[in-house]
């Protein structure tokens, strides 16, 4: 399974939770026998939506066909659902790649890309209902795979994500392995990671401080479903 | 719980494993009424172990006292073991910081500069036996608190290390609701992210893999014990 040199691609953006992407990119950038890249319009500066800055190593027009693509979410993603350039690269890249994935809100902009057209898929749980809007089948599961397709939830599930999509890549030895070598094995001090185990009053807290953000988020998500729609 | 602005400061240093600074960042960089930094010696972008490029916000210089500094790990920290400028910062920092804290072997760093004397403190599964090279009592937990220390295990022990800092800083409440807003409900793929659950045959794989870093740093540990003893 470690035959090809995989070529494998993280999208990142202005506004992006960093995380998203950078927990991913810990892991797959140790895939045996790959080269992991940050890939955006340009390699200048990004600045994750908490200010961290981080350099795409490779940009769309120096990219050649990528193995894997991953596109991550954040509040950053709600200004390029309809991002033609960003957009158009997705769909130029998922034609030829092994894998299309995101994780959290990134997969709305798979969506809008008409990338999940007929696929099941996830996304952070505040923003399942704003992936119904497209023609994908959601399923609130914290990784989702459906043939090449495989899309996370929110944030952190970016680790567990990337932990099953190595072990498509390489096989589960690698992926175990890997596991070890960055003692993955998580104790949450807080019962409190998804809605289901959470407090009514926890969930309340966090819908509240995330209602701004999400009210422009179905807006653009309405647009975009319907710019999907007329394509 | 909130009345006072935090200067919450993360180390990053070239050769570091990324996800060590960049986890705990995502959630402390959230936290209520507060400033997160990654501070280096210069602002410079800095590469982690994998490639990553990051850029930090505030040098040593420009530095005013931290209310928390946190100091990550990663194969960069051996260089850095008998680097006085960094220890110094350390060491000047930690007088009047309110929490002193490490993820993964971060912990060395602290120790080497004599921040962890009679300390309960952990590191990664792998260097725990470098740690306890120093007068520090080795706790083989996830996470460690000894008064106003607090030391995380490997890399992604990161996430719980920092959840737990950030209930120590604003209380249990605000640690639930970010777990929520980060999803952080983990499901790891294998059973496999620490010794005491991986079998043998993946346990014996991670040692072989990083032989010869450790062999590195069981070096550069004896004689930062050895110049420790003698201040």
């Amino acid at each position: 399974m470690t035959d090809k040199h995989l070529q494998i691609g993280i999208i990142v953006f202005d506004g992006m939770t960093s995380l998203d992407a950078l927990a991913p990119f810990e892991v797959l950038a140790r895939t045996p026998n790959s080269t992991c890249h940050l890939v955006w319009k340009h390699c200048r500066p990004i600045k994750g939506d908490t200010g961290l800055i981080v350099t795409p190593s490779l940009s769309f027009d120096d990219a050649t066909q990528l193995d894997v693509i991953m596109v991550p979410g954040g509040p950053g993603q709600n200004d390029l659902m309809a991002d033609e350039e960003l957009l158009g690269f997705l769909r130029k890249q998922a034609a030829g790649a092994q894998w299309v994935t995101s994780v959290c809100t990134g997969s709305l902009l798979l969506a809008a890309a008409g990338l999940l057209n007929g696929y099941k898929a996830t996304s952070h749980w505040l923003s399942l209902d704003f992936l119904r809007l497209f023609p994908v089948e959601v399923v609130p599961e914290r990784v989702v795979i459906d043939r090449n397709r495989v899309t996370g939830g929110g944030v952190t599930s970016g680790l567990d994500f990337a932990f099953v999509l190595l072990s498509l890549l390489r096989g589960d030895e690698a992926a175990r392995t890997l596991q070890l070598l960055m003692e993955y094995d998580p104790a949450p001090p807080f019962r409190s990671g998804h809605p289901d185990v959470a407090d009514v009053g926890t969930v309340d807290a966090v819908r509240q401080l995330a209602a701004g953000m999400l009210e422009k988020r179905r807006a653009v998500c309405l647009e975009a479903a319907r710019i999907l729609a007329q394509r």
